[in-house]
């Protein structure tokens, strides 16, 4: 009989062996290998983060905050290795939502996906 | 080469064949298709929903509101089918944790794991 965590670890290392996590790792090593690069990437990821938490605790987000937000991300987008790393985490995160849609799948049938109620 | 989505549609084919998620179905449908114990659990996941949803939302939650959902947890836990259900989808979400935690140890170990900073 079908083990799933024997399924489960053959899956993973699909992945880790995949094109789209090797080219993810070479494009983080390149952000992490250059100083400059790593302190912006870092700055965005901290911008990021911090406004996430703000607005799921329903804090206010002042306009200044915004407009810092805005440059950071003017800024990493112009810098060719953060750009590619961004690019390659959309990429392997598109996969893992498959991933994650695909094995989900038997409960989401058992369970039925009614739209939630609008109220 | 191995391929992502091969390996994903063998672990969905697995845990769709596991015990764990036969009897799981077993027990969802055997609360289903009893009409009072149906409603009684439909009424206890409302419940787990707005409170959720009233807690996200950073709303505040009346004494009654904890009192009522207090209740309503006590009630299917008393009722053998729906306690069995609550059980099985435990069980199961064991299984989907570890294998979420397992097919992204590759990307855990790429950005490693730090302490959230604490301030
Ligand atoms: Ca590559
Ligand atoms: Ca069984």
């Amino acid at each position: 009989m079908a083990n799933i965590y024997d399924h489960a670890y053959d899956l993973e290392k699909a992945i880790r062996n995949s094109e789209e996590f090797t080219s993810l790792k070479e494009a983080y090593e390149a952000v992490m290998n250059d100083e400059a690069a790593k302190k912006m990437f870092e700055d965005f990821r901290q911008t990021q983060v911090t406004l996430q938490q703000k607005q799921m605790q329903g804090e206010e987000i002042s306009e200044e905050e915004v407009e810092e937000a805005r440059k950071v991300v003017e800024l990493v987008q112009q810098h060719p290795q953060i750009s590619k790393l961004m690019e390659e985490e959309q990429r392997l995160n598109t996969v893992i939502n498959d991933v994650s849609k695909i094995i989900t799948k038997p409960l989401e049938e058992l369970y039925g996906n009614p739209e939630e109620p609008q109220q």
